[in-house]
């Protein structure tokens, strides 16, 4: 399910290929976030033009809207919104802590309040693998608890207990459920744990690296901790976990980020920030070609009156059919857009922020294979 | 710039070619609305894919946002909104009556208070043909006063008589800035008003062509008359005007209704019913290929529960590119889109009822051509 193709001189970095029922993907790759079943303001087409893989998206929300019924009647996520690219699915464990109204965690699993209509749902390991494999995903998650900065060291320790004992309920469940699944070529990924305690995040990695799944997530960081412990967390799991398995940082980073934990031997990444910022008008931009650099990039607003009557393209045409796109309009009307609360706006600055992520998973990869990173 | 190619037999039904600028457009024909520069949700990319070979956009919009200078600044509209086919702009006229908080009228012109700041601003023939022209339209209207509906005979008289005198002011100002507009192929079309009075329209129609127009635009309906009112107008205005100019019905009309002004004469409509119905999730559909017939449309709700799970895909797979996109998606999942409040549903049902209606002339013009319409 992974080869690892080459691993860096300089740094912890890798290059390697993730091989799913609905292709391979290169690493170190980012997954765009289609959270509901879209990425917001893009359909799955523009996905294609913009030559993205991989989506993700998440067991929580789409378990309450449109129903795992729903899905079920099209044999899947990927018939439902059109997508022949490879699904990660979130396993709804971070939703649960995030988003519901109330929570209440039991060895069973986590009792919850939907934060749409406040009615009363149970998740377990079992029930998320299963709703899992209705959707079909290519890589499923296990069920976790991702605890909060502030939990004393005791909560963590009783906290990682339980879900590696919810890991090893989940894989009984995968292993179970594969043959009747949407996706039996599908793979099962462990989700480490213990905050930023780094003796306890080995523990858990070994643990979880006992069980055997085929890759590791690194959750429970991106949550307020400053970012030399999420550094440090990484680096100590380096070792930890095996090479011949890919690892998954979940919910992160900002791009400078990205770089650092791709030297520290992360391989997948998934992010809010392109989308959400895009939407409220914050873009990306190149300074530098060379993502080894710590100044490679910067961010502008593009509501700021400097880009009234700036003509410039919002790209270069390219070879690619977004940069096409993006090259007819100029900053100028970009701004206007947005000063007119024209949700087009939201829409060309989401396909220039993604394709901005997705172009720095590609110069983070050729200065893998070039070893400068 | 006008060339009739066929009159009904069956009907005052006309085939003919608006030449522009920018295209040659064949009528009768819709015009999808950019009223600020943009049709909502959609780019200029996907009108091209659309096939909609004309756009509406407005001067009153444009001169508030961005502002003429930075119109001025692209050298037009065309460029600013990076479209290459032709532009007709509506005068101003209909919006500082329907949207501006306060508004007077004097013989020079119409001061009114922007509905977006309260500023104020003075709106004259000679300024709005002026902004037109450095817009760019293909075609340029006339400032003029849409009377309401309840408007006193009195008052309907002296307001198509100041309507008239502005009507001659906006051709002198349309001549004279000609040689420094940005798009001195342009065309001026006269408006004709006088509410629902039959007398007072062919009067004002006669006064209009009498200072001689490149067109003529019906203004005034589809304010809330009863549409049997509209279609006595439109009739009595068949023979008043020329048959060598096109006759545009503004600001209509329901398909349905469009098929009884082609009916009557009319060759070019916009209408926002299939942009703001979409982004309400009310969709067009055909039920007949005939549109001769007065049940050959439906509307339908994609909110309601009956499109849950419906799997069928939301266009044939055709030869446009357009229904190539949507025949990817089904209804179920555009109804979830709506559920979810994702601006993809809005987008998606625009490129729908966009479609429908440039389908729907299409079949007009078919219908005109083999003499059932």
């Amino acid at each position: 399910m992974f080869k690892l193709n080459r691993s860096s001189d300089v740094s912890s970095a890798r290059l390697g290929t993730v091989q799913t029922p609905h292709g391979d993907l290169a690493t170190p790759f980012f997954m765009p976030i289609a959270t509901k079943g879209a990425v917001k303001t893009l359909s799955t087409f523009d996905i294609e033009r913009l030559g993205s893989p991989v989506l993700l998206s998440n067991t929580y929300h789409l378990y309450l809207r449109p129903g795992t019924e729903v899905v079920a009647r099209f044999g899947g996520l990927h018939r439902f919104m059109s997508w022949d690219g490879a699904l990660l699915t979130d396993s709804g464990g971070y939703q649960v802590f995030s988003l519901a109204k109330t929570r209440k965690i039991t060895e069973d699993g986590a009792t919850f309040a939907s934060h749409i209509d406040g009615s009363q749902h149970l998740l377990t390991p079992e029930s998320s693998v299963g709703i899992q494999q209705v959707i079909g995903s290519d890589i499923v998650m296990v069920l976790d608890e991702c605890t909060p900065p502030d939990a004393t060291d005791d909560y963590l320790k009783a906290s990682v207990d339980r879900t590696t004992r919810w890991a090893r309920r989940s894989k009984e469940a995968f292993d179970t459920g594969r043959g009747t699944s949407n996706n039996p070529g599908a793979q099962l990924f462990g989700i480490v744990q213990g905050g930023t305690d780094d003796a306890l995040r080995v523990v858990h990695a070994t643990e979880l690296v006992g069980i055997g799944f085929d890759g590791y997530a690194i959750g429970g960081l991106s949550v307020g901790e400053p970012f030399e412990d999420a550094c440090r967390v990484v680096s100590a799991l380096d070792t930890a976990l095996p090479a011949d398995a890919p690892r998954y940082f979940m919910g992160g980073a900002k791009p400078h980020e990205i770089v650092e934990y791709v030297r520290r031997g992360i391989d997948m990444f998934d992010c809010v920030l392109p989308t959400r910022n895009a939407r409220h008008g914050q873009l990306y931009r190149f300074v530098h070609d060379d993502v080894s650099r710590p100044d490679f990039y910067e961010t502008v607003q593009i509501t700021n009156e400097r880009f009234k009557d700036d003509t410039r393209p919002l790209a270069k045409a390219g070879d690619d059919p977004v940069a096409l796109e993006l090259s007819r309009y100029s900053y100028a009307y970009l701004r206007h857009l947005f000063t007119i609360e024209e949700v087009l706006g939201q829409r060309l600055a989401t396909l220039m922020n993604v394709r901005f992520y997705l172009r720095l998973m590609e110069r983070i990869r050729a200065s893998i294979a070039d070893g400068r990173l």
